[in-house]
């Protein structure tokens, strides 16, 4: 899927390394995830890991991302994951500062200018209001508030700390207008969705929530649903 | 293929992040593999990106090793390896410690525990007789000598620094009988892996002596001729 | 000296770990640094290796800066630099981020957090302009910017490259109008100062420029002495 | 005090960036060690904080250890520890790769390496007996075994796992019959010293345990008098 074509309100599922989404597992989530796009209208793409990527993309429609890239160039650099190759497994965009893969704040700013000249679409996670603020100036597509201490902890940002997310929207928008913002951290239900949303964000990044709700399909149907009555 | 299948002599090519072994590049290279251990009865090993692991496993017959993997279990590690997925995606070792990606030394002893829980063979590079002494401790399957002075130099440590493999043999069999031992550095030819050879290591680990080889199967036949010959 | 007293126009001599900035020659060139800041009524601080500040602390008046602090609090973390400890030893202020010690995004502000509790100066020294935005918006007390490829080189970002020093300027000052921006990277005469300073800097950052110099004493007055004369 | 002066047994005391222990506080601390030292006869060094390394090596006569150091030569590396600097200051040794600070092996071998060229005596941590095996190839002139889920438990690593500490003794004896062995984490009482040289080691290295105590004094007498006792 073309980077320009993934347009808020949008549903991110962050696979992390759960068992629940590897391999045959990850690509049933994203059949999930390509059939509550269908059904409701909302974008929901989902990030598997690296070694997942090309399996995903090849069955089903929903969009890849990749967990983590470097900013390197193709060459020696054994270990890494490089952009071209996300790419050509079938990557339409990445999540960069995950607050379980930090980075410097260079490696940041490389790592945007290296998807941008892939046509990558990017997604930095950022933990505070002040790191939203800064990473703002970075140019990245999307920007995912996720306070680490509610990730995976079934208490969403949006409803524990209502202010952490309008502080943030009105910091990040001071600097940048045309960033899509998201909200992570602790989502779990259509109204942790409603409420993201009332408070100035236009999608969510979810993990556990979704991964390892009991019926994955009415989770997800759950959130992308709320996206989509208030996205319009 | 079962890790216990991977015996010496062995060729272990590293495909790095280069353009020339992405993607369907990844798989051809992989054939090449395939077919000169076929011809010449050497275990002829690639190590592709993380996300051609499947693809290549998929589409040939070569043993297939990540170069890089962490030393997590399943669960909330965003943008990282885990084991369990290498393995899913066909993978039949792992390369640990590679000059381009170094670990902390508990970080390899972790990753070698992980790996033989899951039956994932194990080649630790090491750049000094020294480091190469002290992971022999570790108990990996294979140690891989890669001074990185030689890396793509197109000088073969057997041949500039024969005196470092003989001493780095002479150490790890203090310490440790059964490990194989890879020459690495530097190989491009089929006299470079006899010298090797012949100064007591079991195969090689190579990268660009191959994947930039105008003819890449002609130089994996090369290096795997070579490896059959004095093997033998 | 009080961290609001640190006031531009300012010199701020980065020791780094030069054998010719280390112990007692540390102490001889923050005299000569406190000598130039007498005679000419220019700030000039120093920010020599963390086993020196206390001795340079005591033997001279020269502000002095930690090259890095760690954002840890009092505590079980072996190895570490603490803010509290540095500031028992006689700093003012503390770099941040140098492009030789690059920290994750959200370090950087923890850093700044912690320093500002203990009333120490905060410089943070950025490489690109977008970076400089950045940190902008993590409100600390300066910005150094210093694009790597000038450092050490003996080449002025303020002459070869004056087109950042406008634009880091000009996006700094949009997000912030309070932060004290620094030039950085191969500045070695006054010229080059005048010339960083009628490029909107507030001072300069520099280390071998001074610290090889032949004449160390004389360096700095050119220094300091031309931020004077801009500065008013 | 000369690195060949430092000779078991011995009691090493971790200063950490605890409060207790820093610029003041570390010099009394580090008396307190004079004082045992003195009165028992056996050798108890101290590892405070890099900034207060010269401040407690000027004022007490105990064996100061840096907590850190970084592999690299005099040059420009902005907040780094460089060897030269930390033995200008006064350190007779350092401690490397502690738990609380984990190394990469190919940085602890360059670490020892720069250290015996300056003749700073190394005391490298290992968490386990393979990592204790591992270092003792590298050559250093002592290992300290540090389990680090017994570090600061007050749960001696002698008593709560004596098997750990005879098992490390034993595959380290069989590689290096030189270092010196030191006994570290939860040893809090002479009791858990005495036990810890029955089972093989040379001394032993704490933190909490005498920096955290309400005496110091008599704590740092009491496993000292343990020392001298199973040492004589």
């Amino acid at each position: 899927m073309n980077r320009s074509r993934i347009s808020p309100p949008l549903v991110l599922v962050n696979f992390k390394c759960y068992l629940e989404a590897t391999g045959n597992k990850a690509v049933q989530l994203a059949k999930y995830a390509e059939q509550a796009s269908a059904k409701l209208g909302v974008i929901v793409a989902v990030a598997p890991q690296t070694a997942d990527l090309r399996l995903v993309s090849q069955q089903t429609k929903a969009p890849v991302f990749a967990q983590h890239v470097d900013p390197i160039k193709p060459g020696s650099h054994t270990g890494h994951v490089l952009a071209e190759s996300v790419l050509d497994a079938g990557a339409s965009g990445i999540l960069i500062n995950h607050s379980e893969r930090r980075l410097e704040a260079g490696i940041i700013e490389d790592t945007i200018t290296r998807a941008r000249d892939l046509n990558l679409a990017t997604v930095v996670c950022a933990s505070t209001a002040g790191i939203a603020a800064a990473v703002a100036s970075l140019g990245p597509d999307m920007i995912a508030v996720e306070p680490p201490e509610l990730i995976g902890s079934g208490v969403a940002v949006s409803k524990a700390k209502p202010e952490i997310v309008t502080d943030t929207v009105s910091r990040i928008r001071k600097i940048n207008s045309e960033v899509v913002i998201l909200c992570g951290a602790g989502i779990t239900s259509g109204e942790d969705v409603r409420e993201a949303l009332r408070l100035g964000t236009q999608g969510v990044l979810v993990a556990s929530g979704i991964v390892k709700a009991k019926n994955q399909l009415a989770a997800i149907e759950d959130l992308a649903g709320a996206c989509r009555r208030v996205g319009k």
